[in-house]
């Protein structure tokens, strides 16, 4: 692995200049790097005469790479018969690139250069002796650069050292040993998607203008259908803009398969509407009862046991108990992970609940749908394909770059019915194909993203079998972690018993607190001891990991593994710099 | 401008070889150039050697880039030291790219050649002579290519072929003659910044993880409402994924201004509640009022004028109609740059009779916003520094890539009034820094896209004068397709006058139609015109303009000028296509 700073650009320590003897020779072969466009063959020419130019030597952390005459030919300084004029950034701006007369040089050189800087980004991601984070405080942060937009525009040089500087700043969200959210890891493929998708700048909503990625969705979307189990992979789905907006999709569509009437007469022509989730549940289940004017009142948080399953029992009671009020239960929301502990609620017994009573089964498997995909994990899920429709966010567990969130619907055509509109100016129905592709009028959005392709492109480069050995990897990782602390002195569970995800919640007892007696003041000060371990960790930028307090628990750990890159190595780390960062609290 | 097909890594075609007289110097070079990472070193270590790894040469037409045996070391062929072993992707798969071990140089390589790829579809997207699009039919597609998902990997020389095929099948949004969508064009610092966003791969929810980025949103944001003319740039805003989205969140905070108590106890709580619209408002607004709980039949349509501006009058009248029912008028969206005409709203009208009737006035200028930026046009939108919000979209008019959707609001803290939940595990209250850079609990979304950094980059390089410039540049290019046609044999103006926009909306009467007496028939033949002659543009490729029936009036091609890329003679391109196209109907 290149020490930080080496970056694409670099040149190994044992002959950095590279000087050919012949000076004749160095000219002929200057010509035939003048071939390159995209500046590389002024970086060769550079580097031929081993001025300047050349980029700094590998092995300092996190230099600023200076781009002032960048990439400029060395023709002043020897002689050289390049035959091309140099590209100095400082001269050029925006208005310079394509679409510009005579742009594609100086757009292949930018880009090229762009990319370079990347490359050195995604390299350092990987590099364990580089930081997770360069904190600093956002005042701080404001102050030590001009963020500020102006009339005038700026040279692409300083475009150039802006790039550099917002991921100066940036979390290696890649790193190994970042596991501050359920989305870590960069995968190199799906990143490689990404900008394909960026360059092929469209939007879905029809086929007309996004005919491979319409497909793609088609495909993929299919594909997860099958993986829950859904006969033949039939029925619908979109993908959303994040798992917030899959739930709400959910419930927005279960509430109009209840009551069709309430897309034109609204709220006010139907009963007083019940949704029930789980007091583990994720918050944007509220936040959707909110927005579709069902009110977060009416969502009502059945308990869960000791380890964060939804308790049927009491979810059976809690529907008798609106029924007799004389309101409708219309949508039960299941969690496959939850946030926190990772639980899977018990989706057959909720399935049969569900049946029993006629409501809509939604399960959010945003965080635990990537167990689906593993022969040896997916027991957790079983009774997911009795679901009406599923959350599930390739962008947490199978690591597809952000966003990339799937919501599935058993039915098919409830979407389109629920949520088109037939604007006449987009969806034309005198068009001269299929019009089935165009899929636009199911979704709440006009425009929307393409999301899929990087999802797609990962799944043909890992296979279900990649995904599944990644996942069984990382809850591997999660029970070594778990077997370590559970019996290490200064180490509390939060619940008992093995992680059934990669969540594994603690506490860390400083010593001090080890023999506190005083149970009130222990937990006070328990309660301080993981927000300052954080800070320290980000202080140092050395990992990061989640903490939160729940019910009645004072702030824990939550540690949670989605990272490709992390090892056995990193959790052992990760235990040694909590012990470090917090022994003397 | 390269040809077709030529792309990053092609040469001159003075001479494709390179091949320098002396072998031994050959050799000497060789090594050098092994000291690049990323496949380089191989790829002029072929080019030296010119043996069969040299790229295809310039001047074929989309010929599939052949990756087999790609960028590997010509050392078997002939005498040559060089010391690293080759890259080649028929023996690679995702798992040898980082975080494996030694991963560095196999990822370096394929990114680079990702990179390529990409390179020559930005090249080939500004090349009049490629096609803006390939088209195929659905099942067309579907055949001629394997896009199935597989429990197997394959190769990277299989994800790279899949990287071109996707983009030999896409549509060329920043072609010159791509105008078929209000969002066209590819600005190329734009498409870098989102590269940059992809390759930092964050979530907007906290400072915590995205640092620069809510920072970045933070100054935006600012200066977007500096601009609409709110003292001091104050209130509030998010970036949301599009414009159906930010007009859903404008009336979403509309109704929790005049009823917070709707949070919690849902629509049943509060009175009937009503919006209103103009008949040429984006579908948008019925989808959030369907979603919303408040039913599309509560959004009445006020009637426009010829030029497709609403009538103040008519949305008194309905005002008091409403009120005079006990109904509670909440929201009245004004458009500014209507989707199909291009039509302003009188907003110091709508104004006026928002205030007297205490009417939350939101402005729809999703489309129009971009007019802000220029001197010469921004009187078109007076009166929106009145508005309670406004949703702006910098993706269509100011040419930045798609997704870039801003909803601005004046009242500050109103957002995270309306959509907070306080979920512990995502926005502690103990964090060590100051926890109003954290906007994630104001959204909608948990996870939110980065769609602020194409935005800021774009303005620094361009500057405020540089999306004047550009927009101002649009509008002319619709003023003169305007002049032209408006005399011009065989064309018919939908509305009278110069377009306000750029949106130019008109008939293209075949000679067969132009002496037809009989009114019914003509107009139902005139209806049949558009779609066919988009259709024969979709299958040569040539150009891409939209059409739709409006009303009473029947498909009319509807010209939008947004694409920086087009100049006066891609105007008389269209022109002189549409009547190659159709002269024989």
């Amino acid at each position: 692995m290149a020490s930080p700073g080496s970056g694409f650009w670099s040149f190994g320590s044992e002959d950095g200049s590279g000087n050919p003897e012949n000076p004749g020779t160095a000219r002929a072969w200057c010509q035939v790097a003048q071939k390159f466009t995209g500046g590389i063959g002024n970086k060769l020419c550079a580097l031929l005469y081993g001025d300047a130019e050349k980029p700094a030597e590998s092995g300092g952390s996190e230099p600023p790479r200076s781009t002032s005459g960048k990439a400029a030919c060395a023709c002043n300084q020897k002689p050289c018969s390049c035959p091309k004029a140099d590209v100095n950034y400082a001269f050029l701006h925006a208005t310079d690139l394509l679409p510009a007369c005579n742009g594609e040089r100086p757009t292949l050189a930018f880009l090229q250069d762009v990319m370079d800087i990347l490359l050195q980004y995604v390299v350092k991601s990987f590099d364990r002796s580089t930081k997770v984070i360069d904190f600093h405080y956002p005042n701080e942060l404001l102050q030590e650069y001009n963020w500020e937009l102006a009339d005038q525009p700026q040279n692409l040089e300083e475009i150039l050292m802006h790039c550099q500087t917002t991921l100066k700043y940036a979390i290696k969200t890649g790193h190994p040993r970042y596991f501050n959210q359920l989305s870590t890891g960069l995968d190199m493929v799906g990143l490689a998607a990404d900008w394909l998708t960026s360059t092929a700048n469209t939007n879905m909503f029809t086929y007309e203008i996004a005919p491979v990625f319409v497909l793609l969705e088609y495909v993929t979307l299919k594909k997860m259908r099958e993986i829950i189990g859904w006969p033949g992979g039939s029925g619908d789905g979109i993908f959303s803009p994040g798992g917030a907006i899959s739930n709400m999709y959910a419930m927005l569509i279960a509430r109009f398969k209840m009551f069709p009437e309430v897309k034109e007469k609204g709220m006010a022509a139907v009963p007083r509407l019940i949704a029930f989730t789980s007091e583990h549940s994720h918050f944007s289940l509220k936040k959707g009862a909110a927005a579709l004017g069902i009110g977060t009142d009416s969502v009502i948080l059945i308990k869960c046991d000791e380890r964060g399953k939804m308790i049927p029992s009491d979810l059976e009671r809690r529907i008798l108990e609106v029924k007799q009020k004389g309101f409708v239960p219309f949508l039960v929301s299941a969690t496959a992970g939850t946030t926190v502990y990772g639980a899977f609620d018990p989706l057959l017994a909720v399935a049969d609940i569900c049946k029993k009573y006629k409501i809509w089964m939604h399960v959010d498997a945003a965080w635990g749908g990537g167990l689906l995909m593993s022969r040896k994990h997916k027991w957790k899920l079983s009774g997911v394909e009795r679901a009406n429709s599923v959350t599930w966010n390739p962008h947490k567990m199978m690591g597809v770059p952000l966003q990339c969130s799937a919501l599935l619907v058993r039915e098919e055509g409830l979407m389109q019915s629920c949520n088109q509109m037939h604007a006449s100016y987009l969806f034309q129905q005198d068009k001269h194909y299929d019009l089935s592709y165009d899929t636009g009028d199911k979704a709440l959005q006009c425009g929307r993203h393409v999301d899929v392709f990087k999802l797609w492109l990962m799944w043909r480069a890992k296979g279900t079998t990649g995904f599944e050995a990644h996942i069984d990897k990382c809850l591997e990782l999660a029970e070594y972690l778990y077997n370590i602390i559970k019996n290490r002195e200064g180490y509390e569970m939060v619940y008992d018993g093995k992680p059934q995800h990669t969540n594994v919640c603690f506490w860390y007892v400083p010593p001090s607190l080890r023999v506190l007696e005083d149970k009130e003041e222990r937990m006070n000060r328990l309660s301080k001891v993981a927000p300052v371990i954080k800070a320290r960790m980000m202080e140092y930028g050395t990992t990061m990991v989640s903490y939160q307090p729940l019910g009645d628990k004072v702030n824990f750990f939550r540690m949670v593994i989605s990272n490709p890159a992390a090892t056995h190595q990193d959790i052992d780390f990760l235990i040694e710099e909590i012990e470090r960062l917090g022994q003397d609290l």
